[in-house]
């Protein structure tokens, strides 16, 4: 039977530098011991009182259906939570809670683009972003950033991606893979394209607790955005409560009353016992979400330590998020290459940077997810093996 | 900033009946006593032995990404299910766990039709049916059946609302809002249509296990339909576990391959805490099932006495599913003007008809979802007003 031309093509042919990660998992299948650094997940698990709180509502009865946009108190808390950090009011009206920041990204492009139109997005990109564009029927459009401006886009380079009938720009700050926070001026740039091309802006901000160098701003705060600008939250990066599947958009009342809507008819809401684990969670405040995100900061100086002990390889230090880019372009390698390589020599499993786009070409995406010994022990075998190489 | 045409336009404009059941929220919410006979849900809440799963699942660490497709056991164990229900060799292949049935119904369009395309629906019908079809970027078409038929779709209906770009048929059976079970010859017509018109069959099943009259068949197990049939199912009818948001699909391992693909762009997997609780809640077998099932039992019976008893209403012995059809044309009224009229005499809401669909008008439904005796005291008062009617 013959299955719709848009699942059938959701993902695009070509092994994008997957093969590595496959190969990983046949390895570890098979019973050997692979150091896996593919993983964008956190190496704890939900803390306990999150648990607890889970628990608790479950079994004073939170089990029936929740309200579609969310439970009241957590999509005030979000509320909260977004003003203080970007100044811009903002009311439980503003709030859709979602079944994971994913659902969020794909919401937000089917509210956005009609089927045909243009989104774009920028390269290197997590890897779901031209799937989630192809699921809700639109074009996936990259925009190429340069290694030498540490990824972070160009103004003058997304106003010349723009093609016609092009609705969105999605953009990830911090950012997975490469480590990158836009400052001011970067988005600055991107809200002016935006503003000029009248673009929405869908900014995917679930990395905002993992800040290593400098301060999170999200582009909702900047002259003229909040009306255009789609913010798209999770529990799970920041509270390590990935497989709870909690999210949210941020937006517009009238475009959060459409998305309303949208998820009345692709998801019926979000279980309100997971979404009390997530109030609970949040008024824990900033302390619990630092110590989420202490392990990923005291590897990232690990890294940094190690890597400046060496010239092999190229390092960006990473300003946010849980993993490591590494420049490997002197080995003269590809990052598929280079990862095979390094599978196959010591049982290391990083990312090559093709996975994430073109523009990550020449590079290998390092996860921070393992113990720290662990993680330095890999990493110093990274760095050797890179140096007989060169 | 303008939004897409498809969430703008996701569900029709007009009230379409539903005004009466917010005037009844309206009245709640103002502290009036209102007896509400619209819901969908069980007035019982998960099983505490459910819960105990859920919160040992979560415990025990799996709070993680699940993988997308689903756990495996649990995966296998609805395989086994509805293999057992249908005969046809199902494996874990064939199956993709959900964030609920309304996400399987999502996805299922999704998977079937392309943007432009259209997609045959059974009216009446459940109410977020043609904003699912929509959201998919697909066209809703909707085929009446009659009351007379009891509200069972004939082949010959179904064959001439085919349309160019017609790719798949929704059917629901036990079916809300009719309470109509398919019988074997309306399956097979159906069946016949579709393998004509090489339709996709769509089948809702999430009442399966609510069943008065008859046995629930499922359009799978007809020769030839395996292939071209996608089975949406649900725990949230089931086992009481609405708020949990756990559902499936079922259908060719192709597809299923497919819709998993799609999955990891919409809605990345369902908690793995609560897919365990749902393995332990389909491990306790059918007693579970019937005893969920028995208030509803229990309140048909109690239906049917009372309207025995009384001729200025002709009802429909609902076969499954917990409501009841009340056709009331005796009182000339409409069943938007009769539900507004009943909510002002006695405050007891119903649906009117229309809010399924233009083939339930002159009729009201009524959801059995009340303690007994508030149930049969109402629907008593319901009777005794439609006699000053007619
Ligand atoms: C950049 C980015 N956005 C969104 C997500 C999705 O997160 P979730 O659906 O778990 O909220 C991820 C997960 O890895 C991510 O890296
Ligand atoms: C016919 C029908 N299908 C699907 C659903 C969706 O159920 P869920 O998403 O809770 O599994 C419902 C809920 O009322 C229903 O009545």
């Amino acid at each position: 039977m013959q299955l719709s031309h848009r699942i059938e093509h959701l993902t695009g042919g070509g092994s994008d530098g997957w093969d590595v990660y496959h190969r990983a998992r046949d390895l570890i299948a098979a019973g050997e011991k692979v150091v896996e650094l593919t993983i964008g997940e956190h190496d704890i698990r939900t803390d306990p009182a999150i648990l607890k709180a889970m628990d608790d509502s479950a079994r004073g009865g939170h089990t029936g259906y929740a309200e579609v946009p969310g439970v009241a108190a957590l999509r005030d808390r979000v509320a909260d939570r977004v003003q203080a950090c970007s100044g811009v009011p903002t009311t439980r009206d503003n709030v859709l809670i979602t079944p994971g920041g994913q659902a969020g990204l794909f919401s937000a492009h089917c509210a956005t683009c009609d089927p045909g139109d243009a989104a774009l997005f920028i390269d290197p990109y997590y890897v779901t972003y031209p799937g989630t564009i192809r699921g809700a029927g639109a074009r996936p459009v990259p925009v190429r950033t340069r290694p030498g401006d540490s990824f972070r886009p160009r103004a003058a380079d997304i106003a010349a991606a723009i093609v016609p009938g092009a609705k969105s720009l999605l953009i990830n700050t911090p950012n997975n893979p490469t480590g990158a926070l836009y400052d001011r001026a970067t988005l600055e740039g991107i809200a002016q394209v935006c503003r000029d091309a009248d673009l929405w802006l869908i900014s995917d901000e679930v990395y905002d607790t993992q800040v290593w160098e400098g301060a999170h701003l999200s582009p909702r705060a900047l002259p003229g955005m909040a009306e255009r600008t789609l913010v798209i939250g999770s529990m799970s990066k920041s509270h390590a409560m990935t497989g709870s599947r909690c999210g949210w958009i941020v937006g517009p009342e009238a475009a959060i009353g459409d998305l309303i809507n949208l998820a009345t008819h692709t998801t019926y809401g979000v279980p309100g016992f997971v979404q009390d684990a997530a109030l609970f969670a949040l008024d824990q405040g900033a302390e619990l979400e630092a110590a989420v995100a202490a392990p990923f900061r005291r590897r990232r100086a690990q890294a940094l330590e190690i890597l400046a002990g060496q010239n092999a390889l190229h390092a960006l230090p990473p300003q946010g998020a849980m993993y490591l880019m590494l420049d490997i372009r002197p080995t003269g390698m590809s990052g598929s290459e280079f990862a095979n390589a390094l599978l196959d020599a010591h049982r290391i499993a990083v990312m090559p940077g093709e996975s994430f786009g073109a523009a990550a070409a020449g590079h290998i995406r390092v996860a921070m997810t393992i113990a720290d010994d662990a993680f330095a022990a890999a990493l110093k075998t990274l760095c050797a093996f890179a140096a007989t190489r060169v």
